[in-house]
């Protein structure tokens, strides 16, 4: 593509290195920024730069917060039980299912040898610790992570490493989407569903 | 939405504020800063700024270039078209079809009534002096403008401003695109692509 100036052809390359952001749509940002006052490219900036700078971590549970007291500390969620998550859009959605009130943990990944993520890249120890410095107070640990191999792979080495706290270890359930079409599931979802199966109450449906 | 910080909240809220981007994609982006190093945050704002800052216009043809030197005035085009776009964009796609070596014109804008836009807010006048400056160079001047409402009410803007000029004004052609069935054409359009019906060449197809 030809840029009518090596400033555009910069910003486009730079905004084209965000997720799902094209060549064309990064140059459609970069033109309407141009047409923008320059208090809006300054105010975006401005903030982008306090998001990367200012934003910290919960030393306990991982979630990101920009004070100290973060979801992990206020009383008015259950901490009888800690969800597992890999990362905060995960931790967001099941926030938003309004399903759960306990506590998170977020992981920051899942073991992946291919990509050199080993178990001690993760906040793994952290959470033996959490539960054990709970001494008690943590009766359950749900595994929410994906269903895939690296996500398998992770709950498999959680469960060994959380055997020794005595906690309550469990997973999402896998099974068929609500308002899925029996027909339409793969195998592999549909027999888990199966093996998986819960007993029958209005409630559970 | 419920975001985990409060600058998680305002950086949505300034990326959300560009075009196409709505809160989940700006939260998708917002974390993947997150993750990334502090450098390419620091990188991407700086180019983002000085995009806003250095960016220069032509004062002749108004395209964007932060150098003196603008298409305009390189002599490697030809001097005796000028093509007349409302925006960059447009500037940049009919560049990009490679069959048109003349000079361009950035109106900025087009005459829009609803949005208290007039021809003193367009640069019109330039480039009324700016065929005159060039003393009967210029023996044409392409209108390329949207056929929309307020791009016709330009185009005839225009054409009345130019009259005094001698120049041959033009327009682009209205009617079937390349590729497409006559019977999903819009009456509007087929009618258009009759009434401008040009002589048959193979050359011309």
């Amino acid at each position: 593509m030809e840029f009518p100036s090596e400033l555009i052809e910069e910003a486009v390359k730079e905004i084209s290195k965000l997720p799902g952001i094209g060549k064309k749509t990064a140059l459609r940002l970069a033109l309407h920024l141009l047409k923008e006052k320059e208090a809006a490219t300054q105010s975006l900036t401005e903030s982008l730069l306090r998001l990367r700078k200012d934003t910290q971590y919960c030393g306990t549970c991982h979630v990101i917060s920009h004070t100290t007291d973060c979801t992990c500390r206020t009383i008015n969620r259950d901490v009888s039980v800690i969800c597992v998550v890999v990362d905060t859009p995960d931790l967001l959605a099941i926030r938003s299912t309004g399903q759960y009130q306990g506590m998170f943990h977020v992981l920051g990944g899942v073991i992946s040898p291919i990509e050199g993520i080993g178990p001690e890249d993760l906040h793994i120890q952290s959470l033996v610790d959490r539960i054990q410095a709970a001494n008690g107070e943590v009766k359950e640990v749900i595994l929410a992570l994906s269903a895939t191999m690296e996500g398998d792979t992770t709950c498999f080495y959680l469960s060994r490493k959380l055997e020794g706290t005595g906690v309550k270890i469990s997973t999402i359930a896998r099974g068929i989407p609500v308002g899925g079409e029996l027909e339409y599931a793969d195998e592999v979802t549909l027999g888990r569903s199966i093996v998986t199966r819960t007993n029958y109450s209005s409630g559970s449906l």
